[in-house]
């Protein structure tokens, strides 16, 4: 099928939807998005579980500050909840099980002070990073030669407070810190709200999710743009010719003058350029690596916990619990609680033998016996069991962004710069909040304008 | 078409081609090689430069100690001859020229000093490293979480030690040090013959290359073959039933018996595996990252550096020549001299500007401009000019073996571990000299005996 469009958006993911609806509201009415995947929304993607009931399989908090998603949810008519909190917390490490409420877990009294200096100090230290150009920090060469895990090795005291930064960091990176450069850590606190806010539920980014799951604000944006979204069409060529480009995917070769890439950058990788790209661009997308996270759910007929005057919150050193939140719909008809799964069986980080990681029903056995030391014996029976895996998925390289030492300061802006008429969307090209669905939005937004600029 | 085989081997560089061979030397007749480009080679690839003459694109260098490629070298007919390294060498930085003989450059004697102490820290630390298991060191998750370039600014007193370190690990490397775990950095100090032996061309594993280029051991192999080798056949598949494995690729489908996956990692996740692979393996994949080297080459009438007392090598701070070799054919015939290019801006490593990445009149001009400094006026006016470029092969993520912190510890032997009837080849999956051709022959062999063990 050969076609011509004015945009081609390649990616049905929040970014690459946002950036055709807004081309459409600007007055460009030709825009094509060309998705590889047979549904649309890339790394939200919600689980059914019952009857209008969902959980999210990827991405699905939004907080304070992220003005750019929740004003694109307001637009389309969704509406947010707050992620359940009320009552106690389960606070578990070294077999010893506390309770609390608030935002504070009950760190010893050694351990809280380490916790403060190492936060003052990364804090201090990200201030001095640019949000838009992290590679320009005058300590940038040093920091991005290191990573974020060695930096904690130094600089804690207390075993307990570097445990607690390397949980809280391991879930929001999807990678150990260990494997993540210490610019990158540095530009995420100072670029997404501060450390408080990455770890907070209430006033944090884990503060809301959206009624009927996140991957509504990508169904929502799709139904809007209907024959305009094309899905089951990976994209294998792009040839930029003078006076335009053509796109080439399993079902059809468009011609337009304007390309948006909504992808993370080493997904981009599955497409040949014409011309071959900038080798800095080119370099970035071979060494880009997404982290490797994935989600576990257990669903109970009733959120018990809650009776038992319990927040469904846990952090932990059992085995398969790092975090656990109560994941349940809006109005806790269902019981839902998630934890997330680590890759790999060594680490400070998550902490899984190969035994749980490759085999399900272990899995689900050592995930319900440490649910139940957190939160009772209920826990033990839920109604159902569900994994989400980003490893697996065909298209999407893995969860969220992350960063190796080197990438920032040797890549620098080459996951956002144009090149010629490519543009680049996608949550790793914005500049607040990279890696969450707010980035995606004022990415695929920043990549509207410039093609509507361009055209 | 619909093929039988006893043994599929995906990949016909020297680990897969090595691999076949071996496998029919020892009684099975019945292999096919898939491999996805229309060249055999993987990342030995050699550029024509005159009748009967060529230059080695990729891998290139043999040494003392890498018995099994000597040995399939000398199997094969080919012979080897010694690089070129008679007469002066030349070592410039900060703008200051100096000449020397021999293997150790004229340093300052502080800097002479720290590179000593620099030595022997490391191979202190890397006798600790367990060849075939690095993970299992006392201090491996330690140095899997740091990076070697944060450990040489830690640890470097001289400027000028840090720097030669720097320089010539990016070269072995393919990356600048502080994108490598220094566990791995290590394991290859300890593995690789250490790091005299790393750098030096005699007696170390720059001393000899292959008369008519590297490329002829993968040519050689593939020719007795004959058939049993598949060009342009790219594997899209391999699905692992009771009793066999049906492996689909663009130009055939086979069933077989066994199968052997000789590509590196990251290549490995073009491939759709059911059942689905263990999720360290999968982990690995998608973490993996080759080095994003490219070579450069000027081309002359004649080595004229040689008849004027110089050897042609040179280490330099110049914009475009970190490090040169007399590249020439073993009669000298023709000159040739080569550099390494890398592919970022900025960092500690080899600094190429974004004019000369992506423009290749300016990158000419700037490496004749640099040879000229090192070589007098004749460096000036080659007869030709040739490059390859690493970074935009279609079917290979980059160029040689590498590690960015975390992967040794947290995937430790998902490299190598055989899923089910599936063994994984490739130089990444080599115990001594990874990333060497040495251990693509070493795994290549190791692969057909778990294959033959298990048919």
């Amino acid at each position: 099928m050969s076609r011509r469009a004015d945009v081609v958006v390649i990616g049905a993911g929040i970014s690459g939807l946002t950036a055709a609806r807004r081309l459409i509201q600007s007055g460009v009415s030709s825009v094509l998005v060309l998705e590889a995947n047979d549904r649309v929304g890339g790394r939200t993607f919600d689980l059914h579980v019952a009857d209008g009931v969902v959980t999210e399989g990827g991405g699905e908090w939004v907080g304070p500050g992220q003005d750019r998603v929740l004003g694109l949810i307001n637009e389309l008519g969704l509406a947010t909840f707050k992620t359940y909190v009320d009552g106690k917390s389960v606070y578990l490490r070294n077999g010893n099980r506390q309770t609390y409420t608030g935002t504070i877990p009950p760190l010893g009294p050694d351990a809280l002070a380490d916790f403060v200096q190492l936060q003052t100090r990364l804090e201090e230290m990200a201030a001095t990073v640019p949000a838009e150009a992290p590679w320009a920090a005058s300590d940038a060469p040093t920091w991005d030669g290191m990573t974020f895990g060695g930096w904690l090795d130094a600089n804690s005291v207390s075993a307990e407070a570097k445990w607690l930064f390397t949980l809280g960091f391991t879930i929001i990176f999807g990678e150990d810190p260990h494997e993540t450069s210490f610019l990158r850590a540095l530009h995420a606190i100072g670029s997404s709200g501060g450390i408080e806010h990455m770890f907070n539920t209430t006033g944090g980014s884990q503060e809301s999710r959206i009624v009927g799951g996140s991957q509504l604000i990508s169904l929502r944006m799709a139904e809007q743009l209907g024959e305009r979204v094309m899905l089951g069409s990976p994209v294998t060529e792009i040839s930029q010719e003078s006076g335009g480009v053509t796109v080439k995917s399993a079902r059809a070769k468009v011609r337009c003058r304007q390309v948006i890439v909504a992808m993370a950058p080493a997904d981009a990788e599955r497409i040949r350029f014409t011309p071959g790209l900038p080798v800095r661009r080119a370099a970035l997308q071979r060494k880009w690596r997404n982290g490797t996270e994935n989600k576990l759910f257990a669903v109970y007929d009733k959120p018990f916990w809650r009776d038992e005057g319990f927040s469904g919150q846990a952090l932990t050193d059992l085995p398969t619990t790092p975090y656990v939140s109560d994941n349940s719909p809006p109005d806790g008809s269902i019981g839902i609680l998630v934890t997330f799964m680590g890759t790999a069986g060594s680490g400070d980080g998550l902490k899984w033998s190969d035994a749980l990681l490759d085999d399900p029903a272990a899995r689900r056995a050592a995930f319900l016996d440490d649910l139940t030391k957190l939160f009772g014996p209920k826990a033990a029976n839920p109604a159902h069991y569900l994994e989400k895996s980003w490893v697996d998925e065909p298209w999407i390289q893995g969860c969220v962004s992350t960063r190796a030492p080197g990438t920032l300061t040797r890549y620098t802006n080459a996951a956002r710069e144009p090149v010629g008429r490519i543009h680049w969307a996608g949550t790793e090209t914005g500049i607040y909040y990279e890696g969450y669905m707010e980035a995606a939005v004022s990415a695929g937004e920043r990549a509207a304008n410039e093609v509507s600029d361009a055209l």
